[in-house]
């Protein structure tokens, strides 16, 4: 018979089952996260009608749909009417138009799910992946001081990951508005400045300068200099928040920002966030138009090339494409395979996990009923335990309990089994005890707090 | 500007938050019955190659599967190389036979992921369905106690979801051969037959007669007969057990699967499986030629109309199409998106769930800080908390915790706040209580305790 070489499409990311085992604690340390604030999960189907997705034509995004058909559809020769989702985005704006009368607003929704882009294939990039969003809807208007808590909750999420320093750095959209409204950039200019602006860090201020310069924008170097003399402040959040109000700029878009700015700091100073977490960039602008105020990103601090990990905004207005109620929302996403696939690079992935806690192998097999019924116990006291199932020689069984990476391997030989005793080799410290069966349980959760204590350490 | 619909494509399952929790809860504890016996998760892509995919041309599944194609894919007018897949077992072997090296076997897998098929759509039957497997893996061979193992994985995780009575039926495909052997059935129709067999429980041992003496067997009715008094055995599985090495057969078919089923009861008493939760039924066979021994199905007793809520079996040889390493395993599969409409239809969802544990309300705007700091200090203490950010009416906050669902409310207004203390409103209960500061958090513990004990008396 032959045989078809088993290959997945480019650029998905399929990991051995030790290698998922860490992702999901990535995932379950994400979803966590989310929970602890209170916001509530949400689905939605993969495949979505081409229809509500598509509802802006053109663009990027459209280039890289995958589109789906049914065997039945194609035969009838028709143009495909579903997609894969390419983001959490259009979805979720989908989902609250949809659900609206029965949603209770504000909507505070988390969703970690796949989506998929036909991406050209390279490193770190993949044409199907997970995203991890949190979002709150409000209906009519949305207090901003949600702006805190949703960077309050990812913050969180990356102190228990353990992933090194990281800083998130905020802004908002109207002060920088305002600042260009201050030196005199007319309204229609505005926007194309600021995606100048926000590519200072990667560029440079020279960059910035000349582009202002030269032909696109042709801006005069006083206004040049207004803008990088702007672009320079830095400090602490607190200490920027207060040297916003000290520029001389006064018209209602910069105030307006400023005084939410302002709230965000203060509500994320009151829930206690670490301030070395945060830091106010007044250079950030996010590259999309559909943010209009708070703006947020992302950086490991050793290794700010990787580009942000963690980004979002406010919008003014989530599902205008699908009804006429007004919903403003803020929201940041993290890019989990992506970021998977980063610290599997950087070697801040805790690959020591393993599927099973204990071993219950098999020295005598006379006694397998006994090693079952020792497993069901373990598995009553809360032990992911697995049994040997084969009557191998316990080299094998051993050599299976190093490549699963299981902590801890339990003997009973029938000299052990006469004595009511039973042996308890832990694989990470090294050394094995003969203790009373009574004992066993006890003794490997004295063991497992011993080591969790020492990785705290 | 124009509005689109928000609509979803036709047999999908989108659920409101609400009901999604308590779907989550079921897919956690699902999930934690995996990983209690030590299974690996493993996931795979939802698009795989058609050329992968497809290996087996022709037959029903094919006419329900989903192409996929990038849009430069359908520019070009290829035909789609890409699929979504149908289900996880086709995936399973393809991941096994391409990490073959890298994995340890047996290898336990659980996997619970979204599959899809273009089915006509009607109640309780989704196009795009989660499905919950776990299979063991072997090489070259797979000791049947595994086949014990399986099963009682499943009762575990039936009993967590108290969704009522239910009962696994298993049997052995080399019993029913052998039996049919014994009779004289000749080799080529023994498969035809046990289809047949197979509908017993459905259409009646009359039927069955009628099928078996009709022009499609054309068996003599002495025969016949033997066949229905095989398949009246009854009893508790270990009494079926016995009771097959009474029946004067005597064929290396019939003792192999005799020989197995006895090694599988074996097992199940060894783990202290509940032995109403399993029962042997010498009639099933599975409609699956696929299935070589073991093979289960499970039914809620109360509602046995609604088929097998769980099934699975024994198969000789995973992974043929892709590798030429023989990989016998044994399986089950729960249909999870089938099975939690189910359970919402007879009412046995727990819609009580909500994603919050605790609100912190806002009783006078000055003190916002401190409700964010409060709001703090009970999510380091593990309650999912949600704080109230707007400052609305206090009649509109009660609202909002009415509509979410959340068991506790905390209200600090300025007089509890001057004499440093809190009161707590629970929602369920329907009292309220005023304690000091530092005694709300074990004053809410101390209820939810008292609150999981009602629910397990």
């Amino acid at each position: 018979m032959s045989v078809v070489k088993p290959r997945v499409m480019q650029g998905v990311m399929e990991l051995l089952p030790r290698q998922q085992i860490a992702f999901q604690g990535v995932f379950d340390t994400i979803r966590r996260g989310f929970e602890r604030f209170g916001y509530a999960p949400i689905e939605t189907p993969a495949v979505e009608l081409t229809s509500v997705l598509l509802t802006k034509t053109g663009g990027e995004t459209e280039k890289q749909v995958y589109f789906v058909q049914s065997t039945g559809a194609r035969d009838q020769g028709k143009d495909p009417d579903l997609a894969l989702r390419f983001d959490l985005t259009v979805p979720l704006a989908r989902y609250v138009a949809k659900n609206e009368a029965n949603l209770t607003f504000p909507f505070r929704r988390y969703q970690m799910q796949r989506s998929y882009r036909g991406e050209r294939p390279q490193r770190g990039r993949y044409r199907e992946f997970y995203q991890c969003d949190i979002d709150v809807i409000g209906k009519e208007s949305l207090d901003p001081r949600y702006d805190a808590e949703v960077p309050a909750v990812m913050i969180g999420i990356f102190e228990e990951l353990e992933i090194g320093d990281f800083t998130v750095q905020l802004n908002n959209r109207k002060v920088l508005l305002g600042l260009l409204e201050s030196v005199g950039i007319d309204d229609e200019a505005r926007p194309r400045v600021l995606r100048e602006v926000d590519k200072i860090d990667k560029r440079g201020r020279e960059y910035l300068a000349e582009t202002l310069a030269g032909d696109d924008f042709v801006l005069p170097s006083a206004t040049i200099d207004k803008v990088l003399a702007f672009l320079a402040i830095d400090g602490s959040a607190r200490e920027v928040v207060d040297a916003l109000s000290q520029q001389g700029i006064d018209n209602e878009t910069f105030n307006e920002g400023r005084t939410q700015l302002e709230a965000v700091i203060g509500s994320l100073e009151a829930l206690q966030v670490n301030p070395s977490r945060y830091r106010v960039n007044v250079a950030i602008a996010r590259g999309l138009d559909y943010y209009t105020g708070t703006v947020y990103e992302t950086f490991l601090d050793d290794h700010k090339d990787l580009g942000s990990i963690c980004s979002g905004g406010r919008y003014e207005n989530l599902a205008s494409n699908y009804t006429k109620s007004k919903l403003p929302g803020v929201g940041m996403s993290i890019g989990l395979t992506r970021l998977f696939y980063l610290l599997q690079e950087l070697d801040l992935v805790d690959s020591t996990a393993s599927a099973a806690d204990v071993l219950v192998t098999q020295q005598d097999p006379e006694l397998y009923a006994e090693y079952l019924a020792l497993a069901t116990e373990l598995r009553a006291a809360g032990l992911r335990t697995e049994s040997v199932v084969e009557p191998w020689k316990f080299k094998k069984q051993m050599k299976y309990a190093n490549a699963t990476g299981v902590p801890f391997v339990v003997i009973v030989g029938a000299s052990e089994h006469d004595a009511n005793q039973v042996t308890l080799k832990d694989m990470v410290g090294g050394d094995q005890v003969t203790v009373a069966r009574s004992e066993l349980i006890p003794e490997i959760e004295r063991r497992r707090v011993a080591a969790q204590n020492r990785d705290d350490a």
